[in-house]
């Protein structure tokens, strides 16, 4: 019925055409396991090391038009986003990830190069960080949904929760804020980077949108150092310090001097009419870390202090359970799962 | 800048008036969690115990309109089949699932009676097999997408493999077989079941496919006794049994006496004009267990012995991985993840 068609490379194929086994296996092909793998993709389940009796587990799904634009990124920059996402959750925790599962739904008619793409950077992002991708699914979806999973070993520590803060406490953050809304903003005002090589603080802002980059070392570091309480900033500082506050019973003051403002940041909210600290407190997505640590604690290299931690019933701290230079901060206020109804 | 509405029950709202936060506190309300569960969700990741210090761990993807209808299902009844097609992969490596993990998407539009519903019967589910559900994510998709991932505890047993199959084994099959497919080509042919309630054979078959019953202790009672290979049938007995061929270069041949033809499949498919052997051989998602065992072997409880495992090159099998009664099976052949390109 079907008649002959000159050989393609694969990734000039649709995933349809090529099928789900096959796809998969391209995707699996080559990437080599850490040793906490004991059993990798190909059987009903994969086997994870869990060294001292517990798992750290977090899942996250990014949806094409929503999370991501193949427009604005290429696949393997979707793929290292998804790692980044996932894996500063477990960082969050004070533990170290181990093991990615991946499950990408497609249309039909997806290139194989798009499919292929996505795992490679998931791949190439999870061995950078000693993580192997040990499964997943392929399945027909309408729009690409990347949806993962990540394991992480805590190396005998307890885990740092969101409810451990304490009036007196110190908040510090670990890696940088804002620069992934303000990459947004550019790609929003038609800045996709391509003619504009020799910018460089606008590319970086690019790739800060593009792929985040927790610092996960000082995740572990800070759980080490006694941090009493840590998030990932997600949804935004203020947010996501929102959620601390709430989970601790206190309420969290922000000094803007300490946090400061990056020049190369307040330069481009100038050339696109943007309030940088909107991109700062209220940015999600830069999967930086923020924690409380004692007030005499030492901090580990890469975090710096941003505020204190008052009592929830505090008198100079009415209002909202995070205020920036003593005040509610009024912006947007992180990000929003769905569109207003 | 709105009219205050009436207040409705939170069921009759949608997810985006509901919010993402509000509508994870009602899924995560109430449940409880197993001894297994450290840390539940609401946090950065959860924390899982993994006694052996190993976890077997797998991920699927539902896709609406793909993998499961919400006119012929109930949001709840979809959860459910969601655990079970992720739990049975867990108890394919006889192991036993200890937690859950759902990241749903869905339109913003989505009555939060669908969300609370899918959670809802992920939730149960998960309880009845002891497992917790301890994390997930909840975002903005076209349709409504779960996925799922499961973590399992090997209880110290070594995990049984689709490669362990060898030259003289029995093949046997745990859970019953063909009545999912039965069930979907009943609601293909407009029998939904509303008007039927009488017809007990029908109502049965239906209620196969919207939740299959992946026999969970079987899987751990073949491990302890020894199964060399096992998988859950999720695309069709001949092609997951030819996953076991294949991974263990042996042959497979199947006896359909063996398998017997139950009478009510039989009846149901003269009615609707179906061959009852392409649903039980070619028919995915009822989630039988499959395994191969030494000649030897006591079989557990729940498991028949439906052929043998003859060498990779024996004469009598040329052919096909998977023989039935010594032939070819040239039916569909199973599931097929992508539509034809």
């Amino acid at each position: 019925m079907d008649t002959p068609r000159p050989k393609q490379d694969d990734a000039d194929r649709t995933v349809a055409e090529l099928g789900e086994f096959a796809v998969i296996g391209r995707a699996v092909a080559g990437r080599t396991q850490p040793a906490t793998t004991l059993l990798g993709p190909g059987d009903d389940a994969a086997v994870v090391r869990a060294p001292d009796g517990r798992v750290a587990v977090s899942a996250d799904m990014l949806v094409e038009g929503r999370h991501f634009r193949l427009d604005w990124s290429t696949p393997e920059q979707v793929g290292r986003k998804a790692v980044a996402q996932n894996g500063a959750d477990i960082a969050a925790m004070g533990a170290r990830p181990t093991a990615f599962l991946v499950s990408l739904g497609c249309p039909p008619d997806t290139p194989v190069a798009v499919a292929a793409g996505i795992s490679e950077g998931i791949g190439l992002a999870a061995e950078a960080i000693g993580a192997g991708v040990v499964g997943g699914d392929l399945v027909q979806s309408d729009r690409v949904v990347v949806s993962v999973t990540v394991l992480g070993d805590l190396e005998g520590r307890a885990p740092v929760l969101r409810s451990g803060a304490r009036a007196g406490d110190v908040v510090a953050v670990a890696g940088r804020l804002g620069r992934s809304a303000a990459g947004l903003a550019l790609l929003s005002a038609g800045l996709t980077g391509a003619d504009r090589a020799s910018d460089e603080s606008v590319a970086a802002l690019l790739d800060a949108h593009r792929v985040p980059t927790p610092p996960y070392r000082a995740g572990v570091e800070a759980a080490t150092a006694g941090a009493r309480a840590m998030t990932d900033i997600s949804d935004g500082l203020v947010a996501d310090l929102g959620h601390i506050a709430d989970a601790s019973n206190v309420r969290i003051r922000l000094d803007r001097s300490r946090i400061g403002l990056d020049p190369a940041l307040a330069a481009v909210a100038e050339r696109v009419g943007a309030d940088p600290w909107e991109w700062i407190l209220a940015g999600g997505e830069d999967h930086a870390l923020a924690a409380t640590f004692a007030s005499d604690a030492d901090l580990p290299d890469g975090w710096a202090v941003i505020g204190d931690v008052v009592p929830g019933d505090d008198e100079t701290a009415e209002g909202s359970a995070v205020l920036v230079d003593g005040r509610d901060w009024t912006a947007s206020g992180g990000w929003q799962s769905f569109d207003a109804g």
